[in-house]
């Protein structure tokens, strides 16, 4: 018997027979002797259609009003899915955010979690029930309903599986688990049995989108272990778990391409002291969110800067790096649309040497220039032209072992 | 300036541009100099859909659960007609039943109303904003969301007019206000300038479809003085008030008529003490709600019992009057479902007599024949062939000079 946290995505409840499909699975999982909380997100297009219904009335909703109108898309996915449960014979009760015990910030479309009383969910299982739990939501100490932003339920799920202690945290997604590179692209990638909490972020923020970046950084928080597996059938997933000694073997975990992201680069900048701190905290606080950022030395007090925005913000990013170069006198800037980043993730990088040379390589013998350059301890990411990318991870896919067999 | 309290109902909120008209409505009464909370109910057919997935996924769903679905229908409107006063520069803030302060027994999908903390709206009026707050819903003392039931959302205006010592309470509807009778039986009907509770009370338990008797109960313990109006112009509607004297120089106020009662007939019940408790009791258990009851002298030992039901109750009513008279030993029943109800209802009856006789004559003038009757202070009921109910209803119309001018 273990106490398990399972959670399930808009998709997997997406509809009156899915979500019966959902109760089969957990009376399943409950005939075996576990205790389960369950999360659901609203079902697949609600959640849209809602904010097109918000839309409709006025072009910028107010934050708390958003937050009160998506708030209902769980609501009805854990009423439904109780009732699911009740009618196959599975005690079961639903809690909203509030009733679960999540006290978020006041922060509206993007609350954080503040605090998190374990004893309504405590209490529940405590009686023998499955708790449905709405993922997404909370409530600030005001009493006014907040949602957490993009990749809430999955939070929501890491955050229950810590207060409940639970033994397993299962995260349902639409695909089997995370791969080695995008299947779709690379055709010989494989599913990742274990992978460390922190090679999990690089993938996800390098492109990866099985999940979202702060879901990830919660359970290595506060130490909770998940695995990401398919609502569709029975395969074991991937384990996303702290780091091993054993990880370190492999050299790279994964292969992950971002095509969002545009170019942005100034050229000509007076190479004085805080031209570049100008640069970013003007896009800083126009929530412009940076990714790559690198800079050539100076050189006859110019310098070149390079960096990488998502191409929904170029032309906002565009016109405030003008402004900003028309304060300091000087500087170019020029956008490239037709970028897309290429990473390589893994916690071997730590203790192996050459593997960017072996990147480097790889994408040589293919003809693939690279233009942007960028390290951390278990990651490199390049930049290449977006038309031969798929390529380029086809290639560094093979050179670093990590084709099936 | 005053203090108003206005009701929409599902239909005045149907639809986004429907939204947008109440909004604009609500910002003239603003313009004008007044404070408003406005109550509204889910938007037309959103219960009603809800209720069908529940349906879909169980013939017999939870009520605690069911509570938690259907009070996302009045959640959505609050949310979407907050933004729609936001976007036409009106300062706004949609509140749940729970965040208005309403806190109700534990009796799902119709719970009454136990307290009304009046601290969230008056903080909110203070601040110079509109309330949108959701009808039919409160919260019980374990934070579990409920409803109120059937015209919960008047009930909530009510209740709102109530805590918040408005000035004005508007409940707008489909229709002008409270006529004599129904105007697409009789042609002649006129609307009710002022009626007193007691009267409104008898015409909606007679089968006028305005409000629920609980909403008009509601308002009389409370005083709080109600207009049926319009969501469709701006003409003055019908104000429910306390009793005046002038009140009583009407005899009759208004006709009304329910086609929806059928009647059961038991007869030769042996006429011993208990049997007509039994067969109630029966009744009452299974919560069937009865209308009329007339039982006439018992002779010879048995004695003749009718009463009605509502007409979706029939069968289940008959099953259980069938199963008492097994029980005491004898009599039978019948079931008549080709009767309605005519009631005429007027606080003038107290004072002026010859009532019964004028209702009866105006019959008899018709060849319509009286089956059973029922009288209150205020009311006189008959039920008649249904067939015959709609020539019954405009001859007794014009037969207590009721006809419009």
């Amino acid at each position: 018997m273990a106490r398990i946290v399972q959670k399930f995505g808009g998709t997997s409840v997406g509809d009156i027979e899915r979500i019966k499909r959902v109760a089969l699975r957990i009376k399943e999982w409950r005939d075996q002797g576990n205790e389960l909380v369950i999360v659901v997100s609203a079902r697949a297009g609600v959640t849209n259609e809602l904010i097109a219904k918000a839309k409709a009335i006025t072009p910028h909703p107010d934050d708390r009003e958003m937050d009160m109108l998506l708030a209902i898309g769980e609501q009805e996915t854990i009423a439904l899915t109780a009732m699911a449960l009740h009618a196959i014979g599975v005690p079961a009760v639903s809690r909203t955010g509030q009733q679960a015990g999540i006290v978020t910030d006041f922060f509206h479309t993007k609350a954080k979690i503040k605090r998190f009383d374990s004893s309504p969910l405590n209490a529940d299982l405590a009686a023998g029930k499955v708790v449905i739990v709405a993922g997404f939501q909370g409530v600030n100490e005001e009493g006014e309903t907040t949602t957490l932003g993009r990749g809430g339920s999955d939070l929501t799920a890491i955050a229950v599986a810590h207060v409940v202690k639970a033994d397993i945290c299962q995260i349902y997604t639409d695909v089997d688990g995370v791969y080695t590179a995008d299947p779709r692209a690379v055709p010989n990638a494989s599913k990742i049995q274990e992978i460390s909490y922190d090679e999990m972020l690089e993938l996800a923020s390098s492109g990866s989108k099985v999940m979202q970046s702060r879901s990830v950084e919660f359970a290595h928080k506060y130490g909770v272990d998940f695995e990401v597996r398919s609502s569709f059938n029975n395969n074991p997933g991937t384990i996303v778990k702290a780091e091993t000694k054993s990880m370190e073997d492999v050299v790279v975990r994964g292969v992950a391409v971002d095509k969002d992201q545009a170019k942005i680069f100034i050229s000509e900048i007076p190479d004085k002291p805080g031209t570049a701190a100008k640069v970013f905290r003007a896009l800083a606080d126009a929530a412009i969110i940076v990714d790559m950022i690198v800079q050539n030395m100076g050189r006859d007090g110019v310098a070149n800067l390079t960096f990488t925005v998502p191409k929904t913000e170029t032309h906002k990013a565009q016109t405030l790096v003008a402004k900003v170069l028309a304060e300091v006198g000087g500087g170019k800037v020029e956008v490239f649309e037709n970028t897309a980043k290429l990473s390589i993730v893994g916690v071997g990088m730590k203790t192996h040497s050459g593997v960017a040379a072996t990147l480097f390589q790889s994408l040589a013998a293919q003809g693939i220039n690279i233009d942007l350059i960028s390290t951390s301890e278990i990651k490199i990411s390049v930049t290449v032209d977006a038309a031969r990318v798929d390529d380029a991870q086809r290639a560094v896919h093979t050179s670093f072992g990590l084709d099936k067999a």
